[in-house]
């Protein structure tokens, strides 16, 4: 299990090796949404989201000779970068098997920093039966992209500079907003937060469509997606919470908080103008929430991730049409 | 006359009140360039500009009987903002004389940071005959945005912060390369290296049309640009050095870097892929001399700043047409 001592853990290997984002504000931010704002800007961590942490974690507890011999991942995009990046810099080979509709910037990243890529058809291929065939045959140790301790605890060294950071800027408590897919940072920060600053609560944040983790922590037990729905947060719209993160959650957050793809794009809008920061959209839903949600608000100071920025340059200039 | 004491006490006052802005870097970017670059992302500072830092540090300098009265800047843009929130955060007054046809998102947030902005036309009017009138009028204080003892020394605090975090990386020489419109960041840095990390070397860099730097560095003395040069990058078209900042950079300066307004919106453009930063025009010409006028620097290690993010979304969507 994921507790304050292998976050701790994970944060010494990643010393050196993660950034430690900035903490960012503005008081066009603060004004629109009626209170203050501070974004934890993990879209500048190495690989363009905070998925490296975990990746590096992961990795760096392997057995050498374990580690040797290979990692593969499943992801659409941002897990994949991660691992990729984190095993080249091991010195490690690593595979990715990716939906083919990933965000092309995606894919084409996952490939330049070293990695195999092998695609595959999300309706009519088995990701499992690929993987397990390609993790057997070659001896390769599979890294999932939240249900796995050492993962959590990569992400989790976000909660502990987040509580360094809010008591540098003397943010004494307030409600911290994470975007959430399967539960991994969230699950992490969550961890770390519950030791080392206790008065601030989580939120998850989703899309609508994929509330998953909302209405699971509202009926106490896991809930899927309903099949079919569609948002542009790629990189958020998990099917359901993950066994070992969604008891973490289940025991340390607060209810969830969902907004429209609209809110995304009108807060990587405001990310852009107001704090010189490219967010993608399922990273942007936490300072969505922030901004236009602030009814299911209650503190004065509200701390949100801006999880990722990995987003095509086309896409992205759509916002201002 | 500014020194490292000078800038050392702006440090002092700026402490807690600017950013420590993040060196960043990206294995696409070395690639590109054939070598290790590393982006010191001023663009993340309050005002999205370096600018706020010479602003707080000039005004937190005058006495308080003074500084009551109010302050006066002309400026295009990002001195503009600057000044507008630093006086906003210390209760003063501000007037900022503008050109009308500065960016419009300029414009507005000078605005909307609290100051009394007044537009002239470039052509027809006198600029420092309407900021005397005001200044006169009302006892106000004119915080020039480059030849002024005390904002060269918070720009300097750039400086500081490179030598720091060059230090914590393991870059131990190399050079850095500033956007250079009156100089005033350019020798801040220069002063703060030439005492915390005198093996680095400062290169200016400048949009074609507008190198009076360079040419005035190979001269050795003022040169000014040719009257009717245009460009996209609006925060550095200066006519000419400083008289403060030229002396302070001839003694200090390696040869002056010129790029086009094509390189620095292909600079711009990476930024925002690889770094997930928004950088506007002028911002963008010393990481765009890195990485496509490397046949001019002779460094393994390459520290650029980015100067300012402050770019009409409109005009950065059009990068990616």
């Amino acid at each position: 299990m994921t507790d304050i001592a292998r976050i701790r853990a994970a944060a010494a290997r990643l010393a050196g090796k993660a950034r430690r984002t900035p903490l960012l504000s503005s008081p066009f931010l603060d004004e629109i949404a009626g209170r203050r704002i501070f974004v934890k800007a993990e879209c500048l961590q190495h690989t363009g989201s905070f998925k490296f942490r975990g990746a590096w974690s992961a990795i760096s507890a392997l057995d050498p000779e374990i580690r040797a011999r290979g990692v593969i991942a499943f992801s659409s995009g941002n897990h994949a970068q991660g691992i990729a990046y984190a095993a080249k810099l091991h010195g490690t080979p690593a595979v990715i098997v990716m939906p083919f509709d990933a965000p092309k910037m995606k894919i084409e990243n996952t490939r330049a920093y070293g990695a195999e890529v092998v695609l595959y058809d999300r309706i009519k291929e088995d990701r499992d039966a690929i993987g397990e065939t390609l993790a057997s045959e070659r001896g390769l140790t599979l890294i999932r992209p939240f249900d796995e301790p050492e993962v959590i605890a990569g992400q989790g060294t976000v909660g502990l500079e987040i509580a360094e950071q809010a008591a540098e800027l003397g943010i004494a408590s307030g409600e911290v907003l994470v975007p959430c897919g399967g539960g991994g940072l969230t699950s992490g920060i969550a961890l770390a937060l519950e030791s080392e600053a206790p008065a601030f609560t989580v939120r998850t944040c989703e899309p609508k469509g994929f509330d998953d983790i909302a209405r699971s922590l509202e009926a106490g037990e896991i809930r899927s997606n309903e099949p079919g729905a569609k948002s542009i947060c790629d990189a958020i719209v998990t099917p359901h919470p993950g066994r070992i993160t969604f008891p973490i959650m289940k025991g340390l957050c607060s209810a969830g908080i969902t907004v429209s793809d609209d809110d995304a794009r009108r807060a990587m809008a405001l990310a852009f103008t107001r704090l010189k920061l490219v967010v993608e959209p399922g990273g942007a839903v936490a300072l969505a929430a922030a901004l236009f949600h602030g009814d299911k608000l209650s503190s004065d100071d509200v701390i949100v991730v801006a999880s990722g920025g990995n987003v095509d340059p086309e896409a992205f200039a759509t916002l201002f049409d």
